[in-house]
Order: structure tokens, then sequence, then C-alpha cells
């Protein structure tokens, strides 16, 4: 097992996964986002929450699979995943931490090591980069990428299905396309149901309680044009959203855009 | 082989298949409308051509996938399509007929032995009764089925690629759904490529040159709620627009909504 120094510049070794540079990267000190980092690999959201809560967030993920789908999930205190990567270390290997108290976010640490505790759980969810990657893939051009601004995301009138203290509003991402290129996103995302899969709306923003679809709650407006739909996707945010509404005394996830990059394979998400 | 004496009133005969029986009693003389007629079974639209003219057709169908998806094809001068049933015979297995002459219906018989010539080639292509039929084991309404009218459809700006002296635009058929509905019928109707396949267009009629939804170029209008979308299909009606706008000397197809019931299972049309 490499242990960068803390501190160090990265440097490449050819001989690991891009996936696996990424995360010694982060373990080196990247603080940055992951959007377009390892391109052709899984990029997670993480949720880490202490064992009394984590049977019931985990069946809140089982009701709930097109926001909250989970591609990896770790033993109790046990900081590694080892179906999600090589030497993954949960506590070091993304860029930025959220540190939540009470529904609060009280830290935002590059590493976690000092809040490391051995009854905590950790759950990866899958992220709509890897959806996107196959959209881009087959021709779709993505307005906020093209942007260079984070998607657009609203809290919709779509109840999650509650699981204990785990509840609320389904969060969805927005994308416009041409109708035609809406039919086939919904092709291409109907093939990847373990990272949001197919929308769950289009057309009608107001049918799911978005008063104005220029003004997104999280994430930056993108315009949707006269000739265009706008596309609506579970979104990643919506666990967040459910575990800071739940004011728990204490959780820890990732920091917004800033995700655990895994050595899965986008490809290899394809049920179809 | 059975030959039921035309004029004769149609008995059941359960040793058959419910498709056979459909077209024998054709056969006998039955020449009212096939919805709903064989349940589960494949039905078609028929464009009966000379052999001069076969090939720019063929061409055209392979150009033109959505609109016209070939099921079955028949020799040269042979009423016979093994393929598509046993002991079927296009020149009397279908309710009616239209009998085109430079792009005029100039007669719209119950059979065709009169009118058969040994150098016709039998084009058979999907119909979307085979989807609707899988829209509908899904728990998705069809709107027309519904309140028992004939299915919107409407000529659009989509040329079709031309190929000899067939060419025009593409006609298509409207189902109004709501968004999550519409996502979901977009997902059934891929697996059905053979019978138009996924819409062509969804959400804004003017984009496609339709003025007003509510004035279809063929069947029958109906409502599109404030909460659904309007989802487009590409149309059978498309050859037979096609077969009259090239004003052939000579030209035979079914009458509308009158098709050939085959011996095929929808199900077994689903290519996922």
């Amino acid at each position: 097992m490499t242990i960068l120094p803390a501190g160090q510049p990265f440097r490449e070794d050819q001989n690991l996964l891009p996936s696996r540079q990424a995360r010694l990267a982060c373990r080196a000190g990247m603080a940055t986002s992951t959007a377009g980092v390892a391109n052709g690999f899984v990029q997670g959201n993480l949720a880490i929450l202490p064992e009394k809560l984590a049977s019931s967030f985990h069946r809140f993920c089982q009701l709930n699979p097109k926001p909250c789908p989970i591609i990896g999930m770790s033993d109790v205190g046990d900081p590694r995943i080892p179906s999600l990567g090589i030497d993954l270390d949960v506590r070091t290997d993304l860029p930025r931490y959220r540190v939540w108290r009470n529904g609060e976010v009280v830290e935002e640490p590059t590493d976690i090591m000092a809040h490391w505790r051995d009854d905590l759980v950790t759950f990866v969810l899958g992220c709509s980069f890897s959806f996107e990657e196959a959209l881009m893939a087959e021709g779709l051009p993505i307005r906020h990428i093209e942007r260079k601004v984070r998607v657009p995301m609203y809290r919709t009138n779509i109840a999650c299905n509650p699981s204990g203290p785990f509840a609320g509003p389904m969060v969805v991402s927005m994308r416009p396309f041409k109708p035609a290129q809406a039919i086939r996103a919904v092709q291409i995302t109907s093939r990847f149901p373990s990272v949001h899969g197919a929308p769950v709306h289009l057309g009608h923003p107001h049918s799911i309680g978005i008063a104005d679809i220029a003004k997104p709650d999280y994430g930056d407006a993108v315009p949707v044009e006269a000739d265009e739909i706008p596309v609506f996707w579970a979104c990643g945010v919506t666990p967040q959203a459910v575990v800071a509404a739940a004011k728990l005394p204490f959780a820890m996830t990732h920091a917004p855009g800033l995700m655990l990059v895994t050595d899965l394979r986008n490809k290899d998400l394809a049920v179809l």
C-alpha cells in the first residue's frame, strides 16, 4: 500500500489505474472537484453514519432506489470498501468532506481521520457523472457541462418513502434537451439504474412542485430554449438533504462535486 | 387448407390459432376493423406493388425503418407469406383492401382476387396495435382506445429519406401521457423496433410542423390535458401516404384499421 505523505505534489504512476491515482492524489492533499477526473470510472456520493442509524438509512435507500442507488457499503468501523477499489480508504481518499452535527455542516476537512470511530458505516451511492458520460458518448450535449457550471437541482413535491428519521422530498437534477434527444436520453439512462437510471419527469416542472426553472435550489441555473424540454433525474443530493433534515447528532458526507472515485467502470454499470 | 365459402357466418374452431381464425373469417367475408381481434397476435400494414417498383419501395422501407418496419415480404407473384402465417393468402385474408390507380383509391373490395397479377410483390409493415398492447399491459392508458376513436395522426415536417418515386413527409400518431408515463412509454416501445419502436418526438408539436394538435390530418382528435405531454410515434400511414403521393399506375393496400392478422406474437417482437 503506497501512502503518500500529505501535502506532497502528486506524481502520476502509469502502473496504477487513473481512479487509484486520483484517490492517492486526494490522500496527498488534492481538494478540487472530481468532475472530469479519471474519465470512465464510477464516482460516488458518500454518506457515513453511526451503526445505530445505518440500518434505517440502508432501508431508506432500499425504498428510494432512484435518488439513492447503493453501489458500495462498508462493514461497521471499517474504512475500506474493497469492492469499489484496491487500497481504498474512505477517510482520506476524497478531496473534501462535510462533517454534520445536528443537521448543520460544522467542518469541511480534506480528510476525516480525526473524526473516525469504530461504529461508523459508509454508504456509497451512484452519481450522475456516470450517466452524463454515457449521454455524451452518444453525442448528446449537456448544457451545464458546456457552460462549465454546476447542474441545476430542485426540491420537488415528490415525497421519498420514509424510514426512521430519514424523510423528505426527492431532489432532482435537470438537463434540457431537444425532444428527440430527450427520448434518446431516456433510452440511454434506462441502461444505468445504479446511477439514478431513467428520468423521473420531463416537460412540466410545475407538476412536480418546481415554481421557477430559472431558480434552482442547488447548483446553477441553465437556460431551457423554446424548442427544448427540461428532463429531470432523481439526484444524489436527496440523501444529503435527508441527512440534513433528520438533524442527526453526527454524520459525514462528501462535499458537493468532490466525490469518491472508484475502480468500477461506468460501462460496467449498464444492465443491457 | 380450409376454404370457407364466401358469405357464410364464421364459426370458431378451437383447434386453430385465433389469428388464423381471424384470417379465415375475413376470407369468409368479415369486413370490420381488426382492432381488438386476436389479441396478442401481430397485425400488419399491407402494401402490394408491381415488381418493377418493389425494389425502390423496399429501399424506401430500409431507409425509413421507423415509419416502415418490414415484418414480412412475399416472393414475386406469390400471394403467400409463410413466415407470417400458415395458410395465409394476402388476396383474401384481410377484411378490406384499397386499390390505387394513379394515386387515387378507385375501389375498396373485400378481396383482391380479381386484381391479382403474377408480377406483384407484397410488403407487410409493423403496426402500432402491437406496441399499444405492450403499453396497456404495463398499465398505461391509451386515450383514443378509452374513447373508442381512431388514433390522431399528423403529417410532419420530418422528410422521409426518398427512394425512386417514393418520398414525402413522415406521418406520426399521437398519444398523450403524463410525464412519468411518457418516460415509461419510451422505455416500453424501445423494445419493439419492428413496430415503430421508440417515439420520434414529444412535447413540442410545432417543432415538427404540427400547427394544431386538435386538428389531426388522419384519424380523430383526442384531448391533451394541461399536465400531459403529447408523444409522437412514426406511423404506418406514412407508406400509404407515400404510395398515394407517388401516383403509381397501380398499387394495393389494406383499408385503414382493417389489417392483416398474422401468426406472430406481439411479445416475440420484443428485442430485449
